[in-house]
């Protein structure tokens, strides 16, 4: 039985998503979680490889699982064992023997976390980028604005990005401030390789007045890794929502 | 100079506010910072005295440091020192001569916070209780209005708590529901030790319907000890203002 489970997970202690044979990783733990339960290893495929600290609110995954459990039952279950990880599985559901988490998501929707405030942080230490000077959210959503639709984004891809093409559609970008929490939301089919954190650290450089949002089309529209401006930590990055 | 000192900390690796000989304390992290800042050891006086693993959004303190400091470049010294602690001073004010952080305190905020869910807690691990069943909140601020006003409190007074009366006049007892959050929030000039604890556990009880308010009106009257429910965790409660 192939089964959807959708996972909240604190990326802090992890090198990332992916299964690693050295270091610890969200799927191997959730791998070990699933082998200390049916005692069979069963890959564990996730919508988004999410990097090293990068959270999730949401992330989804399948699995496939001979023996037979309630979907209640092996939430629990699962949780039990993931113990003492900072890894939930907030859902379970059947899912068709087909269904792949990573290559039938039609929207990946992420969270970029900002404090904006001259204390340092203590309760959300990595798990939010403190930004000490002010930021001003509408230059940085007037900005956000001109990123959306179809571009070629490689000014905002890692070097190490393994896609094939730097083509993508950006259906949503939006900042808003909540007192001093400045929070961006981004949905897209996919997204390249460090693509969110390098449009928020370019964001942020619009946020702090050294770039306007004219300046923001141009670096875009010269497709140059080197025009991008600060990649903004992993901290505040989290996988919020995936949809089929 | 006397200086009045707004701290936040995330209470968890401590043994509290108050120092101790040979565990960490919030207070003694800061007498550290002092000292290493000005070369001289000063008391800091806080206006409560948070158990073991409590938070506080924003406790009050006084210190007296002869040394000339600008007040913004206070905070910012102090936090430098205070790493890597959890703990950061959010605002510096000059103080009258005689202020006293603890005895001048009209008024004391507290926070409770619980989620409400069944899935093991990642990101707020050590800050909120999480309690799996569903709680029915118009029932925990029904129980929660029949605390208000001036009462006896031995109920829900710990065993060790070393205050003179029992008799304390709670100002606010507030509980909502914002999704899977469960928020209690507490005002009066002082608590008795463990009082707020004490009474969430309670209202967590009626939340659960294991309790109606008027038996915690009946379990307040008896001013009974051993009446009262399980004490709520360490984790969940937070000192959100103190008002001079």
């Amino acid at each position: 039985m192939r089964f959807k489970l959708t996972i909240e997970y604190d990326g802090g202690p992890f090198q990332g998503w992916q299964r690693l044979p050295n270091a610890p990783s969200v799927q191997g733990a959730l791998e070990d979680a699933v082998e200390k339960l049916t005692g069979v290893r069963s890959e564990v495929i996730g919508a988004g490889r999410t990097d090293s600290g990068v959270h999730a609110y949401a992330q989804v995954a399948h699995v496939d699982i001979e023996k037979p459990f309630e979907v209640g039952r092996l939430a629990d279950a699962l949780n039990a064992h993931l113990r003492p990880h900072p890894i939930a599985v907030s859902a379970v559901a059947e899912a068709a023997p087909d269904f792949h988490a990573r290559f039938d998501a039609k929207l990946r929707a992420y969270r970029y976390r900002i404090r904006n405030r001259r204390t340092p942080l203590t309760f959300e230490r990595g798990q939010m980028w403190r930004v000490s000077r002010a930021l001003d959210v509408d230059a940085m959503q007037a900005a956000a604005a001109r990123l959306v639709g179809k571009h070629d984004f490689t000014t905002f891809r890692d070097a190490h990005c393994q896609a094939k093409s730097p083509l993508k559609t950006l259906n949503v970008a939006q900042v808003t401030r909540n007192s001093d929490e400045v929070d961006c939301w981004f949905e897209a089919q996919s997204f390249l390789h460090r693509q969110v954190r390098s449009m928020v650290g370019t964001l942020v450089e619009v946020g702090l007045g050294k770039m306007g949002a004219d300046g923001v089309a141009r670096i875009l529209a010269a497709a140059d890794r080197a025009q991008c401006g600060p990649v903004a930590p992993a901290d505040g990055l989290y996988l919020a929502r995936v949809d089929y």
